[in-house]
């Protein structure tokens, strides 16, 4: 199996892919952007493509949100979560107190800020394109240090002079693999279903009505996301995960009933929950499992024949 | 076929029912008491009873909704509605002022009662049990005149004093014809749904559960009634009128969501809603219509085999 | 003080009116209709009426919602909660099998129809036009029985053949004690607000409409009651029981919102709660007490000022 | 009057804010981020700093988010709308076909993908880290053009090779100008509420109920942005403009009933909504004026006291 990501090489990207057996013994292939890698699946070049969906401390990453509602279909076969661990390293061993200047893509210094401050003062952060690009150029010697992703430091051959940098110790990155539409997987107990509705008019009433649709089918929310259309400033697509999946009979009606109501409705996929600690996944509530839906279906059947 | 119908002859009931071909070609067999005729189709000895549901003055009628949420399954498959009318009757023509004695129904004289002050101010009304006995009393000589129904005039050879004596000119009853349980009548396109649902829990929350099944459906309700369950104040049954036929997927899902959070749902039937002038049947609200129902239901498959 | 009640003596109502000790001190008149001793409310002529609300079994009492809603505005001041008890009496000692005749108002023979069929099998009983007509009946040797109310018994020195002959044990009428307007007394921790609301259409968003205005504060119902307004069919008086006091702040945000959006609101009282058995008062929910409202109104003016 | 801006010199945030004649006369200091010229209002040292709120499609500029839920309460005191206009800018004139090298910020080319693809198809864009870096940077002669603000041609001495270059001729940022906590000034007819809560439980009922708060008070949305909270993925601040003014009555008492159920309310300000082309102010909803609210407390207040 062929496997694009967001690329270059060494990036969070890359070592998220490689958690995937089947991406670890495929080949895999780095994108520039996020637009080329899902051009990529849409050309057929690839079979997937691994971009990162949001983070847990920088929010939703807006291309990919764009990519998912514009454009030829695309679904989410897997999530992938992953810590975000900052290391600070160089081309060899050197005291923190002469650093003077450090590589950093400003969302990973923003990330660092506390422990910067705090640990090398003096040094100047000069901003680079990538945490890729940071950790070429420090093992280059054009800075004196990187701020950079652990998996860069083997690949650069560089020395790691501090570990878990970041400030905030459980900060967390969710990516998505992106495939050309296919049957979902089979219901495992604990999935996601990912949604981006398009309301018509930018009012509580109409987000509102979305939720119900929901809410009356006890389908729950883990995640819900606005973005403008583009269009104007007041026009949403809002990315909703839901808990359940869409072989679900809840989750089934639910989609119907935002269909009905929704000037879109794009059905991004149904796949299991990453967790990264074991946690009991949420249950269907009381009265709306399959079985109390095929239960009030042969209720339904039996009242239109009379048979009551 | 046989009907049975509340009792005695003479009442609005039986003129109700005689406003039927069917019954007016049939047998029809005066019940002394609701519960009486009901029994009646529920043990075959009828083929339908004729019994008032509510009167747009008095309101719902105890005895019958009771009967529909106790017992053996029972189907209401037509509604009549029937303007209320009183007239003075008495044994030959007499004049107003010499009435000292009127016999009426409680009911009756309550819905008649400024009429009586201003035209036979000096007439005391006597209590009497029913409307029909109203008027056999009267033919008798027992009283100086009746409160009755037009069709208790003929029936007792009365001659009417005043005519349109009630005080609203538009009260109207509305009567049901019970079965026993069968395949409703399909679809007229202005339909009314019965149902009775038990609410678990005397409390806000569970009738606003109730209304957003509905409401998220685009049912509408025409009527809503409570009762008591008998079994201790503050639980009950709710009567609900709603608009569309059981046959309608939106009614259908509607109903099945119901029935998943209620304790109890009973249908009482699918039936062309009466109506007194001709009105424009309320059609199905946006989105919510049967191909709007089959255009969610087809793209949910294609969705989940893949084909987005 | 002066009061009326539902007349005529010996019925529940005088009953249920003895239990007020200032009733019992004062002068009590009977009055022969629920209207009759409503206006003598209005006018003056006493202080208060008793009149029945609802009961477990049958119901409301839709006479006594229609005088609430019409008229001059009056005030429930009080509730009266009164387990409903037949007895079965007679002008002597005599045993049931020898009984022919049992007079009995029809609701209440309704009550007892299980154990009339079930004890005095071949008895007929003769519909009369109250409890206490009944009780006089018997004791005129008019009938050889009456199913009456314990205190038509030593009103009319009868003999109880048969106590507690009503098929449920636990019935229970609900009666109302009506003043002109007053301030209402203060809170007690344990209160029902009376409400009757008017909804300018009959559909299934202004009734969510108006739960949600009490969903939204944190009002519980106790009670929900429709009548039709009497205009036509299918237009409707909601009559709801509120848990809380009109002086509370979650109360009284949630009689505002109601006011705006109802064509009418009529406030029918404010009282402490009549429990039979002693019950834990239901709390107002987290977040709503009078202390949490205090919290957000400081916090509102607050902001309003710049001091955040 | 102090200033501070997202700077350098150049950028789009600059041309904001010397649309505001306050700033225009005023001292203009550039930050070098979002968190310096936030810093410098908290700290004293400007009186205000205008910063990026959101893009019309790049969506929200999180780090700006961010600011307004952490540290000390800042509040919006002004909102502004820019036209996002790109223009293609080099040293001297010189023909599209003969460019090689552009350089633009990823941001600013995303934007402009499609013109680039069909008026210079065979330039090469490298990357940098800013408009106004593209724009010195070409100045400098280090690149054949750049793709940058027009306010950036001026200030490098550019000439400009082609107008209006963004994909989308509609595309609009939307600036917040902050500054300490003062008293929001008062109504104009057409304001914003902003707010930021965050909510218990990542779940569909607790932002319906959030959103029913405001839904009760007529108070509706013109923007709802989700962040998250940076404890974990799942829970979240929402970002809510409102539309209205924290002094009109359903505005405040919709945040108070924020207040009561949400974690944490921050009030960010009511300003007057910045429109690029004049519309009509949207009214509060039918009974939800400010003086509808006064008619209901004036009615609440009688019923208190017993005149009804």
């Amino acid at each position: 199996m062929r496997f694009t990501y967001l690329g270059p090489e060494g990036t969070f990207t890359e070592a998220a892919l490689r958690t995937l057996p089947a991406a670890e013994q495929g080949v895999r292939i780095p994108a520039r952007s996020v637009p080329e890698a899902v051009e990529a699946v849409r050309s057929g070049d690839v079979d997937a493509a691994l971009v990162p969906l949001e983070n847990s401390v920088g929010g939703a990453i807006p291309v990919t949100l764009d990519e998912l509602v514009t454009g030829s279909p695309l679904m989410i076969t897997r999530e992938v979560l992953l810590p975000v661990e900052f290391v600070l390293a160089a081309d060899g061993p050197k005291p923190l107190a002469g650093l003077r200047h450090i590589a950093a893509h400003p969302q990973a210094s923003a990330q660092c800020r506390r422990w910067l401050e705090s640990n090398v003062p003096d040094a100047v952060v000069v901003d680079v394109l990538s945490n890729a690009t940071a950790a070429i150029n420090a093992a280059a010697g054009e800075y004196d240090a990187a701020l950079c992703a652990p998996i860069g430091v083997p690949q650069n051959g560089l020395t790691v002079l501090a570990e878990k940098v970041a400030d905030r110790a459980d900060a967390v990155t969710r990516f998505a693999l992106l495939t050309r539409p296919a049957p979902p997987a089979p219901p495992t107990g604990d999935d996601v279903t990912s949604l981006a509705v398009s309301i018509r008019h930018d009012q509580v009433g109409a987000l509102l009505a979305v939720l119900t649709e929901l809410a009356v089918r006890g389908v729950n929310l883990s995640r819900i996301e606005s973005r403008p259309t583009g269009e104007q400033l007041g026009t949403y697509f809002f990315f909703l995960d839901c808990t359940g999946h869409v072989a679900e009979a809840r989750v089934g009606e639910a989609l119907q009933g935002l269909r009905r109501i929704c000037a879109e409705v794009r059905f991004l996929g149904s796949y299991a929950r990453h967790r990264l600690q074991p946690e009991e996944p949420v249950p269907a509530p009381a009265g709306l499992s399959d079985t109390d839906f095929d239960g009030s279906a042969t209720w339904l059947e039996r009242i239109r024949s009379g048979k009551i």
